[in-house]
């Protein structure tokens, strides 16, 4: 067995085992009261929060623990808006954040405001000129995640902080996938993490806002954690999400080395092992435990569970997962394929030899996916140098599959044209084109769904 | 070491830490994952919300958990507020909630809503007519607490919720300090709970929300717990909760017995023991656990310290406790004396000879607190039958010493008035004259504080 999806979520390190077995009985109480038992329970408290802080880089007065990270980010994204209302209502985010990032943008343009997305380029990167583009004098704050959660690749965070404090607006950074590997540098304002990414438990978010950054807490009032996070500390899960952080900041550099030495073997090798696949995401500034790659001809459902049958636990960001039934955001705002998407996220200490196995059974098992794959799609000649693909009615990866298939069919400079009602088509069609040479003319409205129009150029 | 402080939280149920354990093993992976890790938490998140559910007595698809009792609460009201918006803007909420209510109710003013507080009696309790009376056409939700947390009074929850359903108003019940004991009976719509105040894991409160309710979730999307709570489910502490739940409710018949005969030993014989001491809440109306007594002229802080030295926990409503520096509202909604306020809520399997050393020490420790309060307070004569006590800059309970040491000064008849600038002694004077049977004549604005106006009568 195998779990390579750390940065869904890690299993729990052994050291956040033992603080939380010891918190539980000493740390149950109200750390507001009095008596010994609530003292004891603000010792941990404070202890945990100073120990957070120094690993944030932040004083721990500073420092909030919330009860998950997207409440983290959903609370200081509502703070700063609210408190900084009067600079102006406009929010700055990369297209490829979060989805609390990304909600929590949505919800404040119901609200009438206003929201910038600055785009990224095909590796998953944005640049610190596009914030500065992107930055207006009304603007309230600006969000860029550390690193990315579906491809590893990690972003300028220094470079858009200086363009965001010259600029007067505060950076808010989520550090959700690289808290654990070190702290962030740069100028930013306010900082979020969750601490089952690192190891620690579930239950546990971090919030920074650093001292000047001004912050009005929504929501009814609660005199608990400063003020910004209602409701009783969850404590032992605290302390466990604090010491497992420190524990995993003192293996980190060595731990860094060999996952990224491991999650290179994946990059280097898949595309020779696998025919038709596209690595994506980052090459240089990338995360060291992730590694994203793209199938070709493959439904990525049945390929998550082919690999689990295999003792792989991966994910996807394939629109042919049942979980999300439109692609990948973070895929769909690179322009890559995301048909068949695979993200291994190493856990540390993964063994080399589970590497190694992966590699050994991922030929076999996107070939079987592959087989598995028989169509039936109506094709009809238009011409002598036209061919019509009714794809009506199929799903992700069909309508690619059947491209792949006929376009041999037409003369170098005849035309394919594939009728879809599938959205991930409108992705996936022009990937395609781009990693097959051909040349993708475009997109009409049909009768039915939306006719994609491609040309044969190789 | 007694722990008399459940009220607050509870210690871990040996149950509770059991299951934790296990599912800190088979419950870390995301629920939403296809994998097997995935689906073994999903299977453990399932079969914890079917169990919670029977215990509160609702379908599993109409519960989900939050992080805590708090963000329960505030998700529940404010779901139905936004749902209801059409229907009105009027609130109703007894006048005893729990913190989180009457937050809740007061954003819900300050963004232009209307609430109505329904008064309790002396005992604490609400009554069905005032629910009643309180009820308008734009009435959008109504709020009662199952039992008060503060002096265990419990609420007459059927009646109010039969009228809350005649008037087609749904009903929240906050069950935090009953649901351990058994479920909520009666017409209720909305249902809000916290583990860890029955032996459950911090970090885990419930909120059941029946069919047919309107609800409309407030804040950013997210897709887990039927999009009503934001954030990675927090699994291993959602199982401990569960499982804890089921293991109190088998032991709470039982328990209920002891423990009432328990804290009706301390309602029958504190009184005999300390002078000038008053049992407040509802003496039939009354969880099994809590007990709540007020002490003249001490200081709770004080008091509450020299039973710490003692090794007994207990918590105070007093205006004198540092953590809050206010009365309790709820003492306060009562009309009782806040002074040296002592509640004493037992943990299930408390030992008989904990209560009976509790009663022991506890005229001394009064007795010791009360001598170290010397008073130096100026007094100077009005006429014949008047005498001023300036207690300017005093804190409780120092104006209501003050006031009686002298009181038997005057002759009967005569009028005694307390200047003071400290707010608890607008509600403790009156206590006071009341427990004391003499003559509250009333207040005036002074010059400095206020000017408290008490006639001897006896």
């Amino acid at each position: 067995m195998s779990y390579f999806d750390v940065a869904s979520g890690a299993p729990l390190h052994p050291v956040a085992r033992q603080a939380l077995l010891a918190s539980l009985d000493e740390g149950w109480a109200d750390p507001s009261r009095l008596y010994r038992e609530g003292r004891r329970a603000r010792m941990l408290l404070d202890a945990a929060r100073e120990a957070a802080a120094e690993a944030v880089g932040c004083r721990a007065d500073e420092l909030v623990f919330t009860s998950s990270g997207t409440r983290a980010v959903h609370t200081g994204i509502a703070g700063v808006l609210a408190a900084r209302r009067r600079v102006g209502r406009h929010l700055i985010v990369s297209a490829v954040e979060h989805s609390s990032v990304l909600h929590s943008a949505e919800l404040h343009e119901a609200d009438g405001g206003t929201v910038t997305r600055v785009g990224v380029d095909r590796a998953g990167r944005v640049t610190a000129g596009a914030y500065r583009d992107a930055l207006r004098p009304d603007s309230a704050l600006a969000c860029l995640q550390t690193a990315n959660h579906e491809v590893g690749t990690v972003q300028p965070i220094g470079e858009v902080g200086g363009v965001c404090r010259e600029a007067g607006v505060p950076l808010l950074v989520d550090a959700a996938q690289s808290l654990g590997w070190g702290p962030v540098g740069g100028d930013w304002s306010l900082l979020t993490a969750s601490a089952h990414k690192w190891g620690g438990p579930s239950g546990v978010g971090l919030l920074a806002v650093r001292k000047g950054v001004r912050f009005a807490v929504q929501g009814p009032a609660d005199e608990r954690e400063s003020g910004r996070v209602a409701g009783f500390e969850n404590l032992p899960a605290i302390v466990a999400a604090a010491a497992s952080l420190r524990a995993v900041r003192a293996e980190a550099a060595q731990e860094a080395v060999r996952l990224r030495e491991l999650t290179e073997r994946i990059r280097a090798r898949v595309p020779g092992l696998v025919p038709d696949v596209e690595v994506v995401g980052d090459p240089e500034h990338r995360l060291p435990g992730i590694v994203t790659f793209s199938c070709l001809y493959v439904d990525g459902e049945t390929l998550l569970h082919a690999l689990d049958r295999e003792g792989f636990s991966v994910s996807s960001g394939s629109s042919c997962t049942s979980s999300t039934l439109t692609p990948s955001h973070v895929l769909r705002a690179m322009g890559v394929l995301s048909e068949g998407n695979v993200r291994v996220s190493l856990p540390t200490g993964t063994p080399a030899e589970d590497v190694e196995r992966f590699l050994e059974v991922l030929p076999g098992v996107v070939a079987g996916v592959r087989e598995t794959l028989g169509t039936s799609t109506p094709v009809t000649t238009a011409g002598d140098t036209e061919l019509l693909v009714d794809a009506l009615g199929k799903l992700c990866p069909l309508p690619v599959i059947e491209l792949a298939k006929v376009i041999g069919d037409v003369p170098v400079g005849g035309l394919v044209r594939v009728l879809s009602d599938d959205e991930a088509a409108r992705l996936d069609i022009p990937a395609w084109c781009q990693m097959r040479n051909q040349e993708y003319v475009g997109e009409e409205p049909a009768e039915k769904g939306t006719s994609y129009l491609i040309r044969r150029l190789t």
